[in-house]
């Protein structure tokens, strides 16, 4: 029973339910199950508040119990404190909800007895065929449903519906915060899901959905203790052959696995799952919660980096070295090449370009540029045999160039079938360019050395997939 | 004569002028003399307008040589052609300039006559007591006097006078769209000054400079080739011991090197600037531009650290692990440690913590921390003698936490003299948070990693300072 659902867990009442219940649900917006509530009601779907004593909630009439319901709810979120949970969920239990959230912190991650009655939650809801995420999580947010229980600030004014990148977080804020600072540079979001306390789901069933829903193309974890680390690198390694996995491991280092220990109370067994085990079975690993977006963000956008040779576009000559030297300073394994251009590609180059610009690798554009001579410059580099990956500086302040270029950029990304990355620098005149870039699907970062890190990501991505397809038996 | 102005060049005429002439003035505020004579118009210095045709400029009577001027012009700043250039100098110093900047490009960059103009135009100003900027150069950009000659976008509005940090950038670009970058989040400008092609002032004469300067607290340097590679080293090395020193240098590797020689013509010989001797002078190394502006920025703001044991503190415990992760997994020389907090300081924290929160390091305040239970956990880290130094992430979803947070936590920075550095997220929610700690003294920035690269810089300040006091003689 426990194995079946290990493997193959329905979680379509969290991601697709027919309709919700709110056990403290109230009007009060200040409240997490006010919040929930209202946030739940931009879902369209039937949204039930059940509370002891309030008779409306805004329009809504209020339930006592879920038996009162006129449907029986797929999903059933529990907004209340730690000691009412119990009740809550076996009403919810009793009513046919077949996913619980439970919000409520006070659980295992405050000792022995919390930890008991979190286990006991677990156990009867999976004894009534249902499954648990929490507790003390802040639950899920699916942008394309309008499916939300985040009660608190987390980008979902600017994380757009179509996005194609699953976040399971086991820390509710970490994820958040990263979420916040994601949706101000532009992030394609599937769905974010906050694990909390794993008393039932945890990071391997999250795995197992999300590797069988195709809107889905990018997983993203991060992750403090695993709970099976042997079979999580199996698992999401055979994933990582058909969708690419970004891990950001809290505790990757001795101290931090200490401070994990003495954070969520687990021991964090991570000694043996060292760089080469996550190389090995194709999982991108991430150094913080930046690099963790941005890793996400390149590998939904752009196809991998067939070899290693990088073209680099720019208007300003210095930033073309500071590509250069960012590209040549990498120390992981995985290098890049500054592309040799060929006297062909050189000559096409030169027809298009002002006297002065230079049409070797790095290309200068100068500073006295237009829309299209970037345009024309990233055709000829993109379709060049000796050009695996092309590194744009766009940049909006000289005079030829105007916001068109986004568009320009965007269109011959999409008729490309070799990455292309942009580099715009992220400051008071040029937020909105870097969302832009992003609604139009082309990966943009706002450092020279994430741009870089982006590619390498690109680089890894192929060659793992290289290693997958020449040794079938992988897992 | 050569020497004296090379040890000791006066550059008030740049930096203090009592009134400047702009050649190429038009009331056309698209053309680079049109902003720049307006911008000027903004220092409330008598700013001169020079045209072979025009009668008025907006208000100001337009003239037609710096003789007809009614007083002798400190600056002249030459927004014309660079065909046009020579007969605007003579005309300049004719009328008494001492400061001559040529924004004009067309020059050395583009071959041997470009070249040989440039050094002629550098002949004529130093063999009548002036010295010349440029050419091809923006300029010069100081907040405190309102002085401006920068023509593009470059964060005017948000960088305030009152800074200290003064960047002196080869290319203008890199230094132009830099500090738009970081006026974004807060730095402190003394002045900007883009060195273009140095046919007459370069680095060293700007080192000297503001050396000198007690304005400036902190030196940064974007350069692509030196003049004299040792040279700098020494004489920058002897300021270092004064004020911190910032260098980004375009060409730091081998296929970088290559790229500044293709793109500025010249030999970038940096293959004897190794780390180490850039390490043994005292001289901070820059990455990237974002790496760049946090150095200047965290130097510039923060005491050195005078040991190696940081001190986390988090109301969100997964960002207490990363903290952690970020400090252990250092690569460079140079490498900090969590602080092991003793019993009485972890008593201490007890007391003000919530229950569940944890007094270990690092010091969790859970998100059901107030703005007070920060000011404490700061005040009590701050002054245990087995901190050097804390890293504070400053979230603001939490509840309990207000926008007082930021005025609790730069009170406390103050008192202090040990450092203090603020991770804070770089978000749609967040942004004007990044500012006003800036604002009010505090070191703050928007990643992880960046925060735990400006704790590393405090730290290598603090073993450079031991070195140069242990052995006087180092120059």
């Amino acid at each position: 029973m426990e194995t079946m659902h290990q493997a193959e867990p329905d979680l379509s009442p969290f991601f697709s339910p027919r309709s919700v219940v709110v056990y403290g649900a109230t009007d009060d917006a200040d409240k997490a199950g006010g919040r929930i509530f209202s946030l739940l009601g931009r879902s369209g779907l039937p949204v039930y508040p059940i509370h002891p004593t309030l008779a409306r909630i805004h329009e809504s009439p209020v339930y006592r119990t879920a038996l009162d319901l006129p449907e029986q709810p797929d999903l059933a979120v529990l907004a209340v404190a730690a000691r009412h949970c119990e009740q809550a969920l076996l009403d919810a239990l009793a009513g046919g909800a077949r996913g619980i959230i439970v919000v409520a912190s006070g659980f295992g991650e405050t000792g022995p007895p919390g930890m008991e009655l979190e286990r006991r939650l677990a156990r009867f809801a999976r004894d009534r065929g249902a499954r648990l995420l929490g507790p003390n999580t802040l639950g899920i947010f699916v942008p394309h449903k309008r499916l939300d229980t985040i009660f608190v600030e987390h980008g979902d004014r600017s994380l757009l519906a179509g996005g194609s990148i699953a976040v399971i977080s086991q820390s509710g804020s970490v994820g958040v915060e990263a979420l916040g600072y994601a949706s101000a540079s532009g992030f394609g979001l599937r769905a974010f899901v906050g694990l909390g306390n794993k008393a039932d789901l945890n990071e391997l069933d999250m795995a197992a959905w999300f590797a069988r829903d195709p809107g889905a193309r990018v997983l993203g974890f991060y992750l403090e203790d695993l709970a099976d680390g042997r079979r999580f690198l199996k698992q999401v390694g055979r994933t990582a052959v058909e969708k690419p996995v970004v891990v950001l491991k809290g505790g990757r280092t001795e101290a931090g696995a200490r401070a994990v220990a003495s954070h969520t109370g687990s021991l964090a067994a991570t000694s043996w799952l060292g760089e080469k085990a996550w190389r090995q079975f194709g999982i991108h690993r991430a150094r913080d919660d930046q690099h963790f977006c941005d890793l996400c963000k390149v590998l939904s956008l752009c196809p991998p980096m067939e070899g290693d040779r990088v073209a680099i576009v720019t208007p300003a000559g210095g930033y073309g070295v500071m590509a250069v030297d960012c590209l040549a300073s990498q120390e992981g394994p995985v290098r890049l090449q500054v592309a040799d251009l060929t006297p062909g590609t050189e000559a096409q180059l030169r027809k298009i370009l002002l006297p002065f610009a230079s049409a070797r690798n790095p290309v200068d554009l100068t500073a006295g540029c237009t829309d299209a001579t970037y345009g024309e410059a990233l055709k000829i580099l993109l379709e060049a045999p000796e050009v695996d990956a092309v590194l744009v500086v766009a940049f909006f302040a000289p005079e030829g160039i105007s916001s068109r270029l986004v568009n320009i950029i965007a269109t011959i990304n999409r008729q490309s079938r070799k990455p292309l990355v942009v580099f715009s620098l992220y400051g008071p005149f040029t937020d909105r360019h870097l969302l832009e870039f992003h609604d139009r699907g082309v990966a943009a970062f706002g450092s020279m050395s994430r741009t870089v890190d982006a590619l390498v990501a690109l680089r890894e991505r192929s060659l793992f997939l290289k290693r997958a397809y020449l040794s079938p038996k992988n897992e």
